[in-house]
């Protein structure tokens, strides 16, 4: 990688924390300059606006959730496995990569709500996308007779959603130390709802518990071969 | 009212539109007073600073919450129908209450999750007093023996807030036709789980349907007189 090469990435990491934590409206070519520590017009020698800014940290961004949260995820059992293994990294991923400010996407669904333009349709792709695989996930599940096969898919999806933003309110903005338990149950309650009838009192209690610490699960997982979770 | 408290009115009317569109971030002085129409001197006249206007703009926009939200659905019968009033009421209440943008407060936990100071201070009361007016209403509704008793008070409350915030990602956001429809079908299984055992199969229809529209609800409430207020 040549010196524009690193200095490029240099801009794209310290714009990742910025954009956490001030939100995706906070990385101004300014202060972004100021925490890079280079004048506003070399910069301008990366990107040509802020919106460029924007969309290549998004995409930055994007790479490395799926490094980090779904890749491993697909190593686990596919089925109820697998989409635990995701909520699993996926709950809480922003803290754990080291990003201050919480996630960028579910801030994004709130801040470009009204904001036309380039930025808010890369968020809703990457959102879309994001849907779209914990959607196959589930239908997975249901292949795989975990869940009910009469399951309303997209209302698990939808419902699945508003927990992981609950939790992100109830984490990052109400700084409640009860958030990851009062995830887990919502989400534990949702898998029961889904499952097949007769199965829902005999594996309620086996089936359903996610790995109550990512690192722990991961620790546990690089023992076998072909692991579960992160 | 003097000239002066008119247009101290007309700011706050015209600055809420701007709240709910481009966030709390969003009403900066400047714009503001383009949007009123005075000089930005003018604007000084009545605020001394932009978090004042934020601070004064959600104030008003509690109070505004309270009479449209609040007050009609207190008037409905104690237990699950005054829970369900509220929900009608408050799903959705920044659009029918001609609010461009969406729920400030909603947008604010996103926005200042990570800005401390009076106006995260200002949101965090509020956001607190609300979960406490939906627990009170729970509560009620375990004691009239809707609920049942040894229901996890606050999960539930933890639970219906991820509905609000995912039903504003999914209507604002990913502008999906059906995010009505999902977060009442979310709501019924929810309070479906919450209902004491005996009954979830007999009430499990009749009781856990809301007024589909607020307003129906309103008009009906108000034929009764003994109101309480939030």
């Amino acid at each position: 990688m040549g010196n524009a090469g690193v200095t490029h990435r240099r801009i794209l990491e310290q714009g990742m924390a910025l954009m956490s934590q001030a939100g995706l409206e906070g990385v101004t070519l300014g202060v972004l300059a100021e925490q890079v520590g280079i004048s506003k017009s070399g910069l301008f020698a990366h990107f040509r606006s802020k919106q460029e800014v924007q969309i290549e940290l998004l995409e930055h961004m994007m790479q490395f959730t799926n490094a980090r949260v779904v890749v491993p995820a697909m190593r686990a059992e596919k089925g109820l496995p697998r989409l635990h293994a995701l909520i699993a990294n996926w709950f809480g991923w922003a803290q754990r990569a080291g990003l201050p400010g919480g996630c960028p996407v579910a801030a994004g669904l709130f801040e470009f709500d009204d904001v036309e333009g380039a930025v808010r349709n890369k968020i809703l792709e990457m959102e879309s996308a994001w849907r779209r695989l914990l959607t196959q996930l589930v239908r997975e599940a249901i292949e795989c007779g975990h869940l009910a096969k009469d399951l309303d898919l997209d209302q698990f999806v939808w419902e699945l959603c508003g927990i992981y933003l609950g939790h992100h309110a109830a984490h990052r903005f109400l700084r409640s130390a009860d958030a990851d338990r009062r995830a887990r149950t919502a989400f534990e309650a949702l898998v029961k709802r889904a499952m097949p009838v007769a199965d829902k009192k005999k594996r309620g209690r086996k089936i359903v518990k996610p790995a109550s610490h990512p690192r722990a699960s991961r620790a546990k997982a690089a023992r076998r071969p072909r692991a579960t979770s992160r």
